[in-house]
């Protein structure tokens, strides 16, 4: 078991109480307040936001509340494409994080709307001065936040989209990699961009290398998922081992080989870090977070 | 059969326009396109849009760039709250428009999705260029927007549940009026709120009336759905008509009777048409639309 260095296990519990507040500012009837505090509160590793956090602190350390925001933001429209993955005519998923999933506990009725507050409740937000005691929103950055999320989030459903219609078809790699781009690279890297944004000026050269940094992670980590699915038992993992095979989904170790995708994924980490040198300031947190994500066991 | 006047129906041509604009400059795949394209174009009275444009026009007719993507923006977030309320596990319902619904032309997992998607569409229309040949979108106006429509949305999913919630109960007025603040009132209170924007200063007096003309005039809206689905037919309707009804929903004929529902309705006009009369510039557009929805047939 590789432990999370002491930066992410911090971003988690800041994520943590982050989002206990947010869901606490939002006045939520029952039963969607229950159901979207099941479908945001059961954990998970909250990759995107430690993500977040590390990208706004390109320029020092401290965390502004634009910076918590887009964390919470990119966090509820990420457990907000889980909630909707998992439904019986999606993935039909009984098991996430180890719990049952949203559907399952609440009803089908409810999970589908809580997913669909998750997504308008990020963007909500943004554009709130949640974390800030004075000061709305910066206009400007708030537009770009509203942007990088926007267009992160329909590309995740295009990326869902092409994968569904991928099961048991047999693709290539680069139609393999165009799916993940959409459909878990797109978030990631927004998740690095939003935090970006509350540090640098929008022309900042640093951008370019970021995105490219993001891409690369972005892939990297689900080259990794692909391999996870089939080395970690349901237990470690949380959901449901081995179902991509079940569903006769393409995956890299099913294209290349479990030891060639594992190469693979090594190299997209390289390339990631490689675009990681070319960013100013302090990309330490970025480059803790991509340690952790390549050692990871769930 | 009331006809709508002209400026109606010169706003459900622009909206038309612009919405295929809107989809030619998204790149979806397939089926995600044709189901996204179904969802939005079948037609409908483009209500929403039409007031949007109707307060973009308090200062002057010309129509700006950020008015347009408001108007686009606010028509995607209904047609994905009603491609999302069609689904089986929410009204099951098989006719919209006269025509099939999205889930029943192409599959619930592609329904989901394309009403996903339509969701995230809207915040991306909203922070876009589009309709724009030069000049990104004012931040400070862009923001505001990203605000009301998401805090509509948000606003939407309650009202959805609460109205689920309340399926074969036995509720009150004040309890019905709640529902239907948030699950109609809220967006079509937003779609005003979101053309005014692109006209007036942020503190302008004239947003304190057109709130509660918005309120009024959403409310009015919700008694006269509930009472065209007993007066008119199925055909006229273009949804299966008596459906509330048949799931018991509470409705205000049911809870004041028919004659009573009528006169309410007349009532929350005029309400929405005195607090107009407290808003500065050209109103006449907005109470234009405001009459055709008080003397709609469908």
């Amino acid at each position: 078991m590789i432990l999370a260095p002491q930066a992410l296990l911090s971003a988690q519990q800041q994520i943590q109480r982050d989002l206990h507040s947010c869901l606490d500012y939002f006045d939520l009837p029952h039963p969607l307040k229950d159901a979207v505090h099941h479908a945001v509160m059961l954990g998970g590793k909250r990759v995107r936001p430690a993500l977040v956090y590390a990208s706004a602190q390109l320029d020092g350390d401290v965390m502004s509340a634009a910076a918590r925001r887009a964390a919470v933001a990119v966090e509820l429209i990420h457990c907000y494409s889980l909630t909707h993955d998992d439904l019986p005519c999606m993935d039909n998923d009984e098991l996430r994080r180890g719990q049952p999933t949203c559907h399952v506990a609440y009803g089908e009725a409810t999970a589908l709307l809580a997913g669909d507050i998750l997504q308008s409740m990020a963007f909500e937000v943004l554009g709130s001065r949640m974390f800030d005691t004075a000061d709305l929103p910066n206009p400007a950055i708030a537009l770009r936040q509203m942007q990088l999320l926007a267009t992160a989030s329909s590309k995740m459903v295009c990326g869902q989209v092409l994968d569904l219609q991928a099961e048991g078809q047999s693709i290539d790699q680069s139609h393999l990699e165009n799916i993940h781009r959409n459909k878990t690279g797109a978030l990631i890297q927004a998740a690095i961009m939003l935090g970006a944004t509350t540090v640098l000026p929008v022309a900042h050269p640093s951008f370019t290398h970021l995105r490219i940094f993001g891409q690369s992670l972005g892939l990297a980590f689900q080259v990794q998922d692909d391999i996870l699915d089939i080395t970690a038992d349901t237990e470690v993992l949380g959901k449901t081992a081995g179902k991509d095979i079940q569903v006769q989904k393409s995956t890299y170790p099913a294209l290349l080989g479990l030891d060639a995708a594992q190469v693979y994924a090594q190299q997209l980490h390289d390339q990631a870090l490689e675009a990681l040198q070319q960013v100013t300031g302090n990309t330490q947190p970025l480059q803790d977070v991509t340690q952790f994500l390549l050692h990871r066991q769930s």
